[in-house]
């Protein structure tokens, strides 16, 4: 099919003017993972901060026994392998631990001299009884790619990491249930269904590293949860281990089941703080056969939200991901990547669409009318599509390589939020505003700030403010905090949309649930922990 | 468009004989509600007997106080207007409460003396705290159109009824977020999304009678699941009450927001056993373009899957049901409607397949395509497709109608389950061969059982066994009760796929659920209820 012929035919019908850059439309394959990878961002050459001198108001719990020499043994005996357990109480394993102890952003670090890997349900549930029983606090850790600090120590917390908890158990083709272990990597996981002509029905930038009980603990929402619907829907069954040891079997593969409370969900985002999951049963749906993604410039935020509305309603149920990246944003992955913007001007806004569907012809025909009449109406100023797998992957990058580019630059305040949609890039201009008034923003080293920039899934409503400095810097952070989760809490929006709490905004929870909330969360993790011991100083 | 053309086309190209019975395709709207009404059910000639007959080992709570004229006192000033309580305590108001009292099927009846309707949470709110002090116990109900007696009382309990909590609160046109009270009829609340050119997420028989309240906290599966998703995923937010008065406030009409346990979860699907929900916040999509129904005959189960599997696969982001009936309960329908089937032959199976998506011949060429290929490979006998809306009124009666059908038989023994496919309508056989072999079945009014049927959702695994029987009959009962739970274990499938468990299902909860579940269920209800006063007798 010649992508020009479908789109002079698609103007013509408009009877519009040809667009000043040309959409050249082509049908593309589902491509395989992408290349980002977590562990590329890590810059080995500064020692990170401990958190107990970043957070000098945290205490370690004096109720929480130490660990000995004779704890370490259980543990050996219990589990047997060698690799198992990294013993930095008896030996001087400082460098093996190091990566547990700190996460990729380099903004947590705590003091662990212990990690165990369990490699089953039966492992992990005598090892989190022994805990319990000697009041051993414990941080439950995936893949260790979250952003809020929830699955590095603290203190001398002892890290549980699900690495070894890596079988995929059974995929049936006629439900499209994948039923798989903890420790299995997202992008591993996906791969399989790939095989199998299905899908997970999560993606994110960290998908080469991160687990999926990582992602279901943590209530992962990434790049197509308007497509796929949140876990919450989608996680079918799960097997968890609350602290005292108890397995909770509630490993369902049935679409419906209602014979009592789904009590699976409370461990559905709950950041490994009543128990830790092992399993999960999730729907995973048809691979779409065509996939095909766009790359926009526009002139204002009106007008991105003009195109949403539009895409939303064209594209309809094959509309797979609506995603906004403002123009410094963008700058910086071109200075990251040295690559040049598929786009000729410069725009303060960029959108990427992806759409998802069974039948290319179909789709395309969708796109082009979509296309043809945003640029006929002047929504949008300029714009690419992908002619191949290679060109999807590029412009795919134009969105996912923002966090690593970001990384470059030194440190990152993070804020990901839910805000409604007519304010939702306000949020920016407006820190934007006060920073640079404060006199924090400046091109040379002198000044803290280097950018501010905006990006994230439109779709959804969810914004990622990520302020970028030269090092972390106190008074910045002071200018930020509270005053972003006011901003927030004032439109009603969430001051953590798909992150979590983790460390980082455990203290303005307040911001967004109220103190009756905030009760009966306390009173459930009573309930299912009462010593306290499940990953302690996060969450609530 | 002209319907023999299409089909005439896309047989040539498949080059497959003609079928026996021409397929019309054409496109149709989306209807306007359909005429079901569970009301009209009802059989007002016998007397419906007292759950605690049909129940005897049933006994009150002697911890429950008695209400007495002062409470009805209270709640009168409490409530204001006289159409929010209706008092059996100090009047003869027998008549009045009667349709309060007991279910639709006939099948239970309660003692109560006081219905009360709150008009605000906040009456609400004092209503429970009020009883929670008095240890008065209650039942929380909404349209009463339950399956499972989870909506009536059994002894005395005071039925709290949200027909008078039924405003639409907002809705967002850019989001697709309703936020409404609890009493407003689903039906209501399409309409009023229709009007919008949305969705509600939801569609089953009882929509002219349902609140959507009550769909909410009975997590009701229904029609659409297999397109929309079940509640878990689609409901933002609500408002409930606890049984002591607190008032949680969880109505975020965010998309994401990871900010602590998502405890709003546990009242989806908890059938008013830990409060009531007041409001709920509903992520609602855009209304499809075109909607298309086809109704088929099959020769086989196996020949059923087979069509499922291609649906699945070819209709994809367009299929929005797939519904299997067995012959019997379409004959059944013939016979109480006293319309003709649209197909010429008799069959053993009968599927309706639903598409719904933003452009109606894209729509059209795919279920071409689909039915070219069933028909072509004979795995489809026979069948018709609506070509208006008339028709498609016409064909999805032959689904809904069936309820309706057998309850003009007499009783109706409802099972309603969850079966891994391959095994779905085994059941079904098995279950009639053993009430056959056992002398139960058959045609004169001396057999117990005039019909075994099966019929359901089988894009959800969720099938429906349904033994009409002249009477209920304890005999019957026996012969069918454990073994069908015992069957169904077997299999690994759930005892109550979307009706929950109410009354009915309440004692074989541990055919779906193991112990520890079980425990932890009951643990959460004393935490959150601790004197039992919500729905006693009920659910775990």
């Amino acid at each position: 099919m010649s992508s020009t012929r479908h789109f002079s035919i698609a103007l013509r019908r408009a009877r519009i003017p040809r667009p000043r850059c040309a959409i050249t439309p082509i049908t593309v394959r589902v491509p395989s993972a992408r290349a980002f990878s977590v562990s590329s961002t890590v810059q080995a050459t500064k020692e990170i901060k401990y958190t107990t001198n970043a957070y000098p108001d945290l205490h370690r719990n004096p109720t929480f026994a130490e660990i000995t020499a004779q704890d370490v043994t259980f543990f050996k005996e219990l589990l047997g392998s060698q690799s198992a357990v990294i013993d930095g109480v008896t030996t001087d394993a400082t460098d093996d631990i190091e990566p547990f102890n700190s996460d990729w952003m380099r903004k947590y670090r705590g003091h662990t001299k212990l990690v165990l890997k369990p490699q089953s349900t039966a492992e992990l549930s005598k090892v989190l009884q022994y805990c319990n029983e000697r009041k051993l606090a414990v941080v439950p850790q995936g893949g260790n790619t979250g952003l809020v600090g929830g699955g590095v120590p603290v203190f001398d917390e002892i890290v549980i990491n699900t690495a070894r908890l890596n079988k995929i158990h059974s995929f049936d083709d006629a439900s499209g249930v994948l039923v798989a272990d903890a420790g299995v990597i997202l992008e591993v996981a996906d791969q399989y269904l790939a095989e199998r002509n299905h899908l997970f029905p999560l993606d994110l930038g960290a998908k080469g590293s991160c687990h999926i009980g990582g992602n279901v603990s943590t209530n992962a929402g990434g790049l197509r949860l308007l497509r796929y619907g949140s876990l919450h829907g989608s996680v079918l069954g799960l097997e968890a281990v609350l602290p005292d040891g108890t397995v909770v079997d509630s490993l369902s593969t049935l679409r419906k089941n209602n014979t009592g409370y789904d009590l699976k969900q409370l461990f559905i985002g709950s950041e490994g703080t009543i128990g830790i999951i092992t399993k999960i049963a999730i729907q995973c749906p048809s691979r779409p056969k065509a996939v095909n993604v766009a790359y926009f410039g526009l002139e204002s935020y009106d007008q991105v939200r003009a195109a949403f509305k539009e895409a939303k309603g064209q594209l309809s149920e094959i509309l797979s991901a609506f995603e906004l990246m403002d123009g410094r944003s963008q700058k910086l992955v071109s200075e990251s990547t040295g690559n040049k913007c598929p786009l000729e001007g410069e725009y303060p806004f960029y959108c990427l669409v992806e759409t998802s569907g069974s039948n290319a012809e179909h789709d395309m025909e969708k796109l082009e009318t979509f296309l043809e009449h945003i640029m006929g109406e002047g929504i949008v100023a300029d714009g690419v599509l992908a002619q191949d797998e290679t060109q999807f992957q590029s412009i795919w990058r134009w969105r996912e390589g923002i966090t690593e580019a970001l990384s470059h630059l030194g440190g990152t305040y993070k804020y990901d939020v839910s805000i409604p949609l007519p304010e939702l890039y306000q949020l920016v201009e407006d820190c934007k505003a006060r920073l640079t008034k404060m006199g924090f923003v400046g091109d040379d080293d002198s000044f803290p700030v280097r950018a501010v920039v905006g990006y994230g899934h439109m779709g959804d409503s969810n914004l990622h403010l990520n302020i970028a400095v030269r090092q972390y810097n106190k008074e910045v952070e002071k200018a930020i905090e509270p005053w972003v989760y006011e901003w927030i809490q004032k439109r009603n929006g969430s001051i953590s949309a798909e992150h979590g709490l983790g460390l980082a905004k455990k203290e303005f929870i307040g911001y967004s649930q109220n103190d009756t909330m905030v009760k009966l969360m306390k009173q459930l993790k009573g309930l299912y922990d009462p010593n306290g011991i499940m990953n302690p100083y996060k969450y609530i």
